[in-house]
């Protein structure tokens, strides 16, 4: 049985406003809240299921630290984000680690230039988890990496891969000699010239690419080139970060 | 100003069954209705627009086919599919054209197997679209090419890319010594073994991947290999595709 102010709780983190205010996001389905319990990094604050999950899983749940409570499956779509709500969700504190500006020395990292549609957001975050990029740093102007839409394209990545909003001049601040990367219309085929296995990889927003004072900080102009045939404008974001990644060589 | 036919018939658009029925599909949205006003292969229908569009883009209208109705903004509001919809929404006609099951001997076709998403369906076309994939073979239980999400995800691609509905069975049925390739689990290293410049490359479903039926007519298993300190369980259909299709090798 819901109270109200937990079902106003998490109808309230629907929206980034009170994510923040609350230190909290959502996460939902079966198979990413059943990843959350076994994940001994994240802080558990609350788990909400039916009745039928409940039996099926109460293993994990014994095991874990969540508190959980039991709802009807009306209850559950009154709080959930989705249109047709799974049998379960879970709320879960925001990690708040400090960001961390030494850059990983063993991998080239993402830098995520104002990313917008949450669906790439969270695929991008997915390619990291899949390409073993150690960490994804955001632009402020980013989408909310806690968005339900986010952690859902994620799937589940948001939770392993480390990821931190920062400004890519601050970023470099302490940096030096290091591979800045990013597709502009006029770079280098990126087939024919390769991609540095240590620094980072810049992605741009979904319409406007790279903004002009990030790319002044590239220090390697690249492109994925279209077939002579082809006639679309441009890569979808998402899609263009996975063959960027897939052509980071191994160091 | 709109009749309650039109804007009967548009809503109407809005689903498969009176898509099919109709042989009518929606676009929406500035840049796809301006490149639908010059493209000739697609036999319009109708553009309803706001009157700022139509003051705007006269020029391009009046040298188009489409028979122009203008409309109030909260007109617009009530037939468009999108929440925060456009200046204008164009009504087309489905081209009929005879599936070719002659492939295109120049470079390899996709096959789409149970593509689920739409957007992931629109953007899989943007990608064959880039990499100037000649044909794209759907089965039939592929998410609707005409759904609006498609459309939209498509940037267009869809006007430009021949689609057709297909069972990969029937499509193989005249072909001899052609390349079927498709990602499985243990398939070979796809960066260590190239792919074939001629052939099919099948995409399996988002949550299945290739379905049996399907894999047991591979002639080439492959993979991405995911890196040793990844941990994603899969990629993103969409994203698989564009890694796969940035590999096909030029004849």
């Amino acid at each position: 049985m819901l109270s109200q102010n937990q079902s106003k709780l998490v109808r309230s983190l629907h929206q980034k406003k009170y994510r923040v205010e609350e230190g909290l996001f959502l996460v939902e389905g079966d198979k990413m809240v059943l990843e959350l319990l076994d994940n001994t990094t994240l802080e558990p604050n609350h788990v909400f299921a039916v009745r039928e999950w409940l039996d099926k899983h109460y293993k994990q749940i014994k095991k874990s630290l969540f508190p959980v409570t039991e709802v009807l499956p009306e209850e559950l779509e009154r709080i959930s984000t989705l249109v047709t709500p799974n049998q379960v969700l879970a709320v879960v504190k925001i990690p708040h680690a400090p960001v961390n500006t030494d850059l990983p020395a063993e991998r080239t990292c993402f830098y995520l230039d104002g990313i917008q549609d949450p669906g790439n957001m969270g695929t991008i975050l997915r390619i990291a988890d899949w390409f073993g990029i150690p960490a994804v740093y955001c632009s402020p102007d980013c989408v909310d990496l806690y968005s339900p839409k986010v952690v859902q394209a994620s799937m589940g990545a948001v939770f392993r891969v480390p990821s931190w909003e920062i400004s890519l001049e601050q970023l470099l601040e302490n940096q030096s000699n290091i591979a800045v990367m990013g597709a502009v219309m006029d770079g280098k085929d990126v087939f024919k010239n390769s991609l540095a296995a240590t620094g980072i990889l810049v992605i741009g927003n979904e319409g406007k690419g790279i903004r002009p004072s990030c790319e002044r900080l590239l220090t390697h102009k690249i492109s994925i080139p279209r077939h002579p045939k082809g006639r679309a404008e441009s890569l979808n974001a998402a899609v263009a970060t996975g063959i960027l990644a897939a052509l980071i060589p191994a160091k």
